[in-house]
C-alpha cells in the first residue's frame, strides 16, 4: 500500500511541496487541502493584478487544480484541516467536498479524517489588522493571497472608488500605493511610524518619500488609526480629499480616526501592517514553534513535534515551509521569520525532495528583497544598520551616489550604494541600494557575495562584466567598497 | 631629494597608476608620458562617441592633463619613450616639449633622458591589422583608443561615407557595426571564422546573427580578406551594396578582395581583428613577458627585469599594467591577456598603491565582460565551454530560456543563460547569458560566485531579490544552476 503525504496549504510553498515530492517519487499519495478557492498563485504579482497590468487572474496561477490533478496530486480546494492528531497519524479535514469525489476514512459530523504518512505544512501568513473599533467595516481590506486581490479590485469597481488610504509603510503598502494611482485614487498612507521602508538608510526613506509626494501620494507619518467608522458623505474637515459617500450611488466610505483626534476618509481602507505566521492549528498539534514564532525547522525543512522521540510515528514525516516556517539567516546566523514568495518556493521544493526520499537542504536565506516604488527600484540583501548593531557586530559602513552606466552614455542615472561589513574582518554584512535602474543587479551581487563570505576587499576588485551601456568602469560597487575600505 | 616615478603611457592603466600614486604618497615625482594627444580617456564607450550618442569627446576624458598637473603628476603629451636602461634607472623621451617647458637631464638629438626611481608600464595594446596589400589604405581604419575614434568620425563626415565594412566578428565589430548603422551606413561584417563572437554557445551567436541581419547588417562568414584595393566608382558585381566613389565629390572608397575570389567595396573600411600588447620597448628592455605575450606580473602588478637579482636597480621597482600585461584568471589558474578598460583601472590602482608603499594585490579577474548588440545584451563570465575542455576540465553545462521578470509582468522577456560547471565539485566555471535585458545582471552574480568558488548547488538556492518587476520567483539563475545539477 502506498504512502500518503498530506499538504496543508496550496499557496506557494505547499503546490512546491506537493508538487516536488510527487514528480520525485511517483508512488506517494499526494493530498493538498487548500481553505481558499486557489491554489499555486503568485501573491507578489497582486498588485500588478489589481492594477490592471496584469489583465488576468489566470495568468497569477502557476499550475491549476486539473493539472495538479493530472500529475497525481488531489487537490481539495475550499477545505481546511482543522486538527492534526501526530499520535495517529490523521488530520481532520473540514468543507470540502474531497478530491474529485473521494472520501477520507472515518467521515463524521466534525469532517472526514484522513490518515497520512507524511504531513507538510504550508499554511502561510495572515495580514495583521489592527484591533480597532471599526476594523470590520467593509471598506477595510488587506491583501495576502489572490483572493484578497480579487476582493479588492471587484470592491474598487463596486464600490465606485475614488480614494484609498494605506494603513502602513512596508513593502505592500508601497506597492499598493502606486496601484492605487495607476487606478486614479486619490491616495494616503498613514503610518504609525516615522519613516516608510524603515530597514533602510535614511536618506532612501527620504527618497522613497520624495518620490511618493511626486506621484501624489500624502504621506503622513506617526499618524496612528485607532477607529474606523463608516462615512457617506459628510461633510470633510478643511483640506480634506473629496468625501467619499453615496451621493452618486457609491458605497459608503470609511473615516479614520488617528491617535491625535484627526480624521481622514476614504473608500476603501487597506491595511498593509504586516502579517504573521498561521500556526495557531500547529501549535496545538504539538509543531514546535521558533523565537520568531513561525515554525521551527531544520535545514530539511523538517518540523519538531513535541513527544517525538525519533521513535513516534510523527519523527521525520512532520515538514513546515513558506510562509509559516522560519528561515535560516546566513548571516545572522540564526532562524528568522522572512516571509518571502521565492523563499517559499525554494523551500517546499527542499522539503518535498526530502519527503520523496532524496537528499535537499536549504541553505538559507541572507536576507534579500527589493521593491519597485512609481519610478524607483529598491534593493535590499543582509543585514541593516539596525540588525547589525542589535547583532552586536562592529561594523563600518559606506554609502556612496554614483552612475549606473558609463558616465559619459546616454541614460546614465544616478544610485544611492550602502555597503555595511564587519570591521576586524571586512567580512560583507549586507547592501542597500535605490534609484531609477540598477539597484537589483548590484544588491544581487552583494547576495552572492554574502552567501560565500566575500570582503569588502574581495568586492572592490571583484570582476564584474563592463561595457558603457551596462555599467561605469568603476561600478558603484566597486566604489561602495573602496569607501568603505577607507574606514577600517 | 624626492623619488620619480615615470609612467609609460597614459590610457586607464597609465593615468590610474600616476593618480594613485601621486595621490598616495605626495612626495613623489610623477611623470607621465604619452605617445598620443590625449591621456585619461576612457576607450570603450568610443563606438558611442563615433555614433553621435555621447556628443563630445571631452566626455570620455576622466581627468584632464591640467587637472593631472593641479594633482602634481607632469604630464609629457606627444611623447615616445624610445629606450629603458634598468642598469641606470634612465628612459629616454623623444617628442615632446616637456611637461610645461620642463627638460629632461642630459638633453642630446636623440631625445631626453629620465632618470627614475619606479617605472610603470603601461603602453596599452594595438589593433591587429592583417598584413595584405593595399592594408594602408587611407579608407582603411582600426579602433582602440580616442585618436582613432576621432579619426573615424571626422573620416565618415570627410569622406561622405555611406558604407563600411567591417573586419572581424568580435566585440568592437558588434559595437561598430551598431554605430555604422546608427550613422546610416550600409554595414557588412566579413569574417574569417564562421561565427560572431565565438566563444559564446553557438545558440547565442545565432541570435547575435539574427540581430545582425534584422538591423540590417550583412554578415558574411567563412569570408577572408587577401587584399584592399581603391575603389573610385566603378562597375560593382551583382548584388553588391551601392558604389562608393567620387560621383558626388567624396573620396575613393576600398574594394575587399576575399581568398574566394569575391570583392566588396566599401568608404570605410574597419579593421577590428583583435589587439595585441604593445610590449616591444618592455622586451628589449629585459621586461620578463609571460606565456601570452603580454607582461608577466605578480600580484601587486611587480614586472621581473632580466638580470634583476634582487640587489639590481630595478627589482621591486619595475611595474605593469592594463593591456600591456597579464592578468590573472582566478578559474584557470594562470594569467592570461585579458584586455579590458575595467582591468586596467584596477591594476593601474594596485600598482599605484604599491608604488606609494602601501599594500594592495591584485586578485585576478573571473573573465567577466559584456557588449550590446543592438537590441541584444550580451554577458559572460569564467570560461566558455572551449577553455573548459582545452584545460581538461570534466564539466557539466545546462542552458535555459526563461524570463527576466515574473512571467505575468508586462515586459517580461526571455533571456538564454547558459552555466558550466565542474562535474566531480560542482564548482562554477562560467555563465553566460544573452536578451534584451537581464543578462548583465544574471552574468554579474555568478561572477561574484567564481569569484569565490560557489558550486551548482548554491547558486540553485541562492537567496536573490525577487519582486515581479525585476525577476521571476524561481529566476534564470535558478532554473539553470538546477537544470545542470540534473546532470551531474
Amino acid at each position: 500500500m502506498s504512502e500518503r503525504l498530506v499538504v496543508i496549504g496550496g499557496g506557494a510553498a505547499g503546490s512546491s511541496i506537493a508538487a516536488k515530492a510527487r514528480r520525485s517519487r511517483p508512488d506517494l499519495e499526494v493530498h493538498m487541502f487548500e481553505r481558499g478557492p486557489h491554489v499555486s498563485y503568485m501573491s507578489c504579482p497582486t498588485p500588478y493584478y489589481i492594477a490592471g497590468r496584469i489583465a488576468d487572474a489566470g495568468r497569477l496561477v502557476a499550475r491549476t487544480p486539473e493539472q495538479f490533478e493530472q500529475s497525481g496530486v488531489r487537490v481539495h480546494l475550499g477545505t481546511a484541516i482543522t486538527a492534526i492528531d501526530f499520535a495517529r497519524g490523521i488530520v481532520r479535514a473540514e468543507g470540502g467536498q474531497g478530491a474529485r469525489g473521494e472520501r477520507g476514512h472515518g467521515e463524521s459530523a466534525g469532517g472526514e479524517s484522513w490518515p497520512f504518512d507524511y504531513l507538510a505544512y504550508a499554511s502561510g501568513a495572515s495580514p495583521l489588522v489592527p484591533s480597532i473599533p471599526g476594523i470590520g467595516h467593509e471598506a477595510v481590506v488587506t491583501l495576502k493571497d489572490l483572493k484578497d486581490a480579487v476582493r479588492i479590485k471587484e470592491a474598487i469597481r463596486a464600490r465606485g472608488a475614488r480614494s484609498a488610504i494605506i494603513l502602513g509603510a512596508g513593502l505592500i503598502a508601497m506597492e499598493m500605493a502606486e496601484t492605487f494611482r495607476a487606478l486614479g485614487l486619490e491616495t494616503r498612507i498613514l503610518h504609525h511610524g516615522d519613516r516608510p521602508l524603515r530597514r533602510l538608510a535614511p536618506s532612501f526613506s527620504e527618497a522613497i518619500r520624495k518620490e511618493l509626494e511626486k506621484q501624489g501620494v500624502e504621506y503622513l507619518p506617526e499618524t496612528e488609526a485607532i477607529a474606523i467608522e463608516p462615512a457617506c458623505g459628510e461633510a470633510q474637515p478643511a483640506g480634506a480629499l473629496r468625501s467619499p459617500g453615496t451621493a452618486e450611488g457609491r458605497a459608503c466610505g470609511a473615516r479614520v480616526r488617528t491617535s491625535d483626534g484627526r480624521t481622514f476618509e476614504a473608500d476603501l481602507v487597506l491595511a498593509a501592517l504586516g502579517i504573521r505566521p498561521n500556526v495557531d492549528l500547529a501549535r496545538e498539534a504539538g509543531i514546535a514553534l521558533g523565537f520568531s514564532g513561525a515554525i521551527a525547522t531544520d535545514d530539511r525543512m523538517r518540523a519538531t513535534v513535541s513527544g517525538d522521540s525519533g521513535r513516534a510515528p510523527a519523527a521525520g514525516r512532520a515538514y513546515a515551509a513558506g510562509d509559516c516556517a522560519e528561515a535560516w539567516h546566513r548571516i545572522l546566523g540564526k532562524p528568522v521569520f522572512f516571509p518571502f514568495g521565492d523563499v517559499a518556493n525554494r523551500q517546499g521544493r527542499v522539503a518535498g525532495s526530502n519527503i520523496a526520499g532524496q537528499e535537499a537542504r536549504f541553505p538559507g536565506v541572507v536576507g534579500s528583497w527589493c521593491c519597485k516604488i512609481f519610478d524607483l527600484e529598491v534593493a535590499h540583501s543582509g543585514l541593516c544598520d539596525e540588525e547589525a548593531q542589535a547583532a552586536g557586530i562592529d561594523m563600518i559602513s559606506a554609502q556612496v551616489t554614483a552612475s549606473t552606466r558609463a558616465r559619459a552614455y546616454p541614460g546614465s542615472q544616478l544610485l544611492q550604494l550602502r555597503i555595511l561589513a564587519e570591521r576586524a574582518t571586512g567580512r560583507l554584512l549586507g547592501a542597500q541600494a535605490i534609484g531609477t535602474e540598477g539597484a537589483v543587479s548590484r544588491v544581487n551581487v552583494v547576495a552572492a557575495g554574502l552567501h560565500r563570505g566575500m570582503t569588502l576587499e574581495e568586492l572592490a576588485q571583484i570582476d564584474l562584466c563592463y561595457a558603457p551601456p551596462y555599467a561605469p568602469a568603476w561600478d558603484p560597487l566597486h566604489l561602495a567598497a573602496s569607501e568603505a575600505l577607507k574606514r577600517s
